[in-house]
């Protein structure tokens, strides 16, 4: 087998704040194409690399949380499409195609599949889909939305970030299952999105609202059964004022802005006593025995036309820090993919 | 029937921050020692009153929460227990002792028999306990710790205002789950109950402690299972920082102190996504039918001499607004109680 030559962005020091781009740097690494006998790894060609904010939870020196850091200078880690070129495993074969934890780089020796599932590639669902809609941000929102927030037909549901991996799936699964949904976001064109073409009933966008309790009393005005936070901080807490007795809140996004998150901190936590709210944070790794459902329900409603899902698709590996990087600052519309590769 | 003068607690104003003595007022009234026929109604003479810190939200000029206001110049409103002289309601005659809403005089008129129930008097139980351990206290610390946190045996259990009317007793049936509980109080006095009159396995004053978080590091090296939040603010964000992996977070009591409450905010909130901390209000009054199985569970275990309680008795109605006003600097011991009189 060859060795070639395997571009690599890597970790160039941990991190405090925001992400920057300068702190990932460009690397080329060899790597013979090749499966060593006995390794029980297999090799695979990285297609799409999928950026998501909780990597950045990685970047910095902490240890302490449920997933350890990344080792700098060496690739990031990250959810991936790719496909195997070789094998010393005998459950995956050459061409098989493999969603999970890769590298960002261009070809991958895999050693650990606990987070790897084989994929069907199959026309009418496109590859990359399987870092979105049929990963990890798609099945947070489907245990996020069933499981943690118990929906009710009729509910008044809230996502913020909604046009986002996460938060446009959790709209589409709430008007599929006969709540009124609203989505916030931070630009116009992600609230025409939400509005035309992801069927969300209201949508607004978060920073041209002074605001934010008067805006949710206007597209509220019984107030919220269900909020979905993907951002925690000022929209948590205005949420906090608006939610209806036994509201639930699902938990999902603060994790990815912690370190800048509203340094004012939450004032209005106390209306869960009187309102006798539920707030629960969840991660989807928790619930894994329900992905195949999940799988399922979201494939064929897609393929039925009732589920749509936005990506946003940079192309080249070098295009991987900057596209991470916006992530930060809302630069993506939908979810942020880079491909790596076509095939 | 006699008509007699009524002395009367009234409402002087309403309030914004804390209660101050000169927010209420005596005032002498007359009511005849009679049930008006076909009222329906029944009249009561005082025993004991209950000084709760939700009462305080009802002293502010605030309609929009589970329960109305005060109104000014009239007898404040909250549990009490009383004796029926007079009545025009089949279901409660002369004689019979009551438990449940009513007015802060001597004498009142009862209409609204919905929060009240009939006690049966037992030598073995102190009247007075029907507004503590046997009363709202004690079922919210009842419904709190079962139905909110679903404790396991061997569990970290954390009490905030722990010598309290609901905390002493969260930590006693910690115990007899079989759980761990440490307790935090504000003086070392309440300290010493805890650890050895309440049975809790450590205590702490947390006016003595710098910082909080590495108090309940020193406390809880594991980390904390459920968190019983009787008071909101440093001590929540500290918790927040110590509990464990799907922790549990009953929020019982922030509503006592919104109004002046951590200005600074709740900043460890984020806490909640990779710990998937489940943090609930609640109130108990969602759980009534639960309320006949903590009325036995309680009393067998305080008959059998494994759950103890602390009450603070005040004598005399005068003594009520001080009372009251002591609740939200910690100065009673255990449950505040006003004895209006013995019989």
């Amino acid at each position: 087998m060859a060795t070639v030559e395997n571009r690599q962005v890597v970790l160039e020091r941990y991190i405090e704040g925001v992400p920057k781009v300068t702190d990932m740097a460009m690397k080329i690494g060899k790597i013979e194409l090749k499966a060593p006998k006995g390794s029980g790894a297999f090799l695979v060609k990285n297609l799409y690399l999928s950026c998501d904010p909780y990597m950045r939870g990685r970047m910095r020196d902490f240890h302490g949380s449920y997933i350890p850091p990344f080792v700098p200078s060496q690739p990031i880690e990250g959810f991936g499409v790719g496909k195997v070129l070789d094998s010393d495993n005998p459950d995956f074969k050459p061409g098989d195609f493999i969603s999970g934890i890769t590298g960002w780089e261009e070809y991958s020796l895999i050693h650990n599949t606990s987070q790897l599932r084989k994929i069907q590639p199959d026309d009418a669902i496109p590859l990359s889909y399987h870092l979105g809609l049929l990963g990890m941000p798609g099945f947070t929102a489907y245990v996020g939305f069933y499981e943690i927030c118990s929906p009710k037909k009729g509910e008044y549901v809230f996502v913020s970030a909604a046009s986002g991996a996460v938060g446009q799936l959790v709209g589409q699964l709430a008007k599929l299952h006969g709540c009124y949904a609203v989505g916030s976001a931070g630009s116009r064109q992600k609230v025409d999105l939400l509005k035309n073409k992801l069927g969300f009933d209201e949508a607004f966008n978060y920073k041209e609202e002074a605001d934010l309790d008067a805006a949710l009393k206007r597209y509220f005005p019984e107030g919220i059964d269900i909020y979905f936070d993907n951002v925690g901080g000022e929209i948590l807490d205005a949420a906090l004022l608006n939610m209806r007795i036994h509201g639930r809140i699902a938990v999902c996004g603060m994790v990815s802005l912690h370190s800048i998150s509203d340094p004012k901190g939450i004032h209005n936590l106390y209306c869960v006593v009187p309102k006798r709210i539920k707030m629960q944070g969840f991660l989807q790794s928790d619930y894994l025995d329900k992905f195949p459902e999940f799988l399922e329900h979201v494939t064929k409603n897609f393929k039925e036309g009732k589920i749509v899902y936005i990506e946003d698709m940079n192309d080249g590996l070098e295009s991987g820090p900057a596209a991470f990087v916006g992530l930060f600052s809302g630069q993506n519309i939908g979810k942020q993919v880079i491909c790596v590769a076509r095939d």
